[in-house]
């Protein structure tokens, strides 16, 4: 995906991967806990986060000094990115993810409680050791966000009722905290002035809810193999998403809608009820309003990455996001 | 409890009790988050470890300035004690704990994964804002230790074969490990020289293992009302302790414990097996062999509470070691 944006990139995740393997110690090869890193590192995703984190910190003036920093804190906040995905598995009850068995599906519900965990307990060591105050308490923040909006969300389940900005408390907390400080963090070691780390934040925020709501548009999407769940299990769980949320205001809609929410509670959902579920959403123009949504984020973000001084990072950035494309759901059409 | 051995004392984790509220942000007091942390709150223990920080931090010269980092440092101590208990629920899928329902019998597993991680994340942030970079990485220690404590007990579920030493191992994880760093925390904290902090450590080392001992003791004591859990919890779940360990050793009880951890296993133990199983382990002497151990802990800490110049603060710990009786075990005696 990223070696054809930019050859450097590349060689540099590889440096984020070193880093890794150097911050996970030796002594946990040995057993169930080395069994269990080596599993959570083979199910590695892309490294979209520590990308946008190294990209960014290409940007200041101290670049070429911090490099070593860089591959560090881009280690760090991909341990904290799979810390959260081994708890997220848990509530999930997921047996895939990315097409691979999940931790508690291997080695049971104990493990990756602990395997989380033993990884946070890790990053706050390295944290504490190498003195990463400033990045360490963006990365500390992002931890607690993420907590919040997940409680947030599942407080929100099989609510008909809530909000736009309720839903995005949740996703600004679940997904789009953590690219707001990788990418402030890029700009504060990087040495860059406030108004430009504000600025990054900014492209961080918006990439984060481009980068959640094409994944809840994922969601809908027929074959969504890419990360190996079924389809629609947001839905089933009670996850409202922004088609979703469009459908409940539209008066000709909401009564069906409402019907099929008590089936998904009570976990009754029929395949007929999902082809019922996609025709009350297109009718409602539901998933056109989350596209539009999508769109006026990936606009934000150029609008913000034009306020930055030219340069072939800033080219590779929009580069990035224009590899986020949307699915095109062709459900019922 | 301890309102006895010092009044001091008392007031001084009253002290650390209000960092604590004030160490947990504002913004949680609303909606779920702040209900979950006030549900804990509430559940807290009697702060034996936020104690012995309190005590160990009175013997070095610094004790009258550190006293405000002492009071912090304990309760930040005593929070990532709680954020243990929260996840340790979710895997026993417990109900109750001292008493009252669990947070995840409460709220939902969802809600406790993420409120241990908030309160994780929380004392991250305090540590790097703090800058207590030393006694931060003792607490970075003790969240590992935990992590690998439960792992290897996991790993050693219903082996028939497990060591003394495996035990030990685990047991240090679990418990002991954080013994050893609070009295740690205490001595460099208030500026006891190398050899000192080494001591209180040793201090710490055992006097977690007598706790845990005791602990598992208690496990098979018939009313065990102190903690809320049910008689027996251990062995039923594949947790062989000091006596069970014991037995296996005897030949002629081996066989009829390896039926009775069979029974265990498929989860269809009868009254009488539980029974058989006390008889076992007095016929083998595993009580006696527990308490013994438990004892030799105990005598091993008031050697080294000799080798510190003698005091008040001494008389204390020593007094608090007192508190922690043995349970008569009459079961079929």
């Amino acid at each position: 995906m990223f070696s054809n944006a930019l050859p450097g990139l590349t060689d540099e995740l590889k440096q984020v991967s070193q880093e890794m393997e150097v911050l996970l110690p030796k002594e946990w090869n040995r057993g169930e806990v080395g069994s269990i890193i080596q599993a959570v590192l083979a199910g590695r995703g892309k490294g979209y986060r520590p990308s946008l984190l190294l990209l960014m910190g290409r940007l200041g003036p101290d670049y070429p000094e911090c490099k070593k920093r860089l591959y560090r804190l881009g280690a760090l906040v991909e341990l904290v990115h799979m810390a959260s995905l081994i708890h997220d598995d848990i509530i999930d009850d997921s047996i895939l993810r990315r097409g691979n068995p999940t931790i508690q599906a291997r080695f049971g519900k104990d493990m990756a409680v602990y395997a989380g965990d033993l990884i946070l307990g890790q990053v706050l060591t390295i944290l504490l050791q190498d003195n990463l105050q400033q990045s360490g308490l963006l990365i500390a923040k992002t931890i607690k966000d993420m907590c919040q909006g997940e409680i947030g969300q599942a407080a929100c389940r099989y609510r008909t009722d809530i909000t736009d900005k309720e839903y995005y408390d949740n996703i600004y907390g679940k997904t789009a905290s953590m690219f707001v400080n990788v990418c402030k963090i890029g700009g504060i070691e990087s040495g860059c002035d406030e108004e430009t780390i504000q600025c990054l934040g900014d492209i961080g925020l918006h990439l984060g809810y481009l980068f959640q709501i094409r994944d809840d548009l994922l969601d809908f999407s027929a074959n969504n193999l890419e990360d190996g769940k079924p389809a629609r299990m947001d839905f089933q769980e009670g996850i409202f998403t922004l088609p979703v949320l469009h459908t409940f205001l539209d008066p000709a809609c909401r009564g069906g809608l409402e019907e099929l929410v008590k089936l998904a509670k009570q976990g009754r959902l029929s395949p007929a009820d999902y082809t019922e579920l996609d025709r009350l959403i297109l009718s409602a123009g539901g998933f056109d309003y989350a596209v539009s949504m999508a769109e006026q984020h990936r606009a934000a973000i150029g609008q913000k990455l034009s306020e930055l001084p030219p340069s072939k990072t800033v080219d590779v950035i929009r580069y990035l996001v224009s590899l986020l494309e949307l699915p095109k759901l062709r459900i019922g059409r």
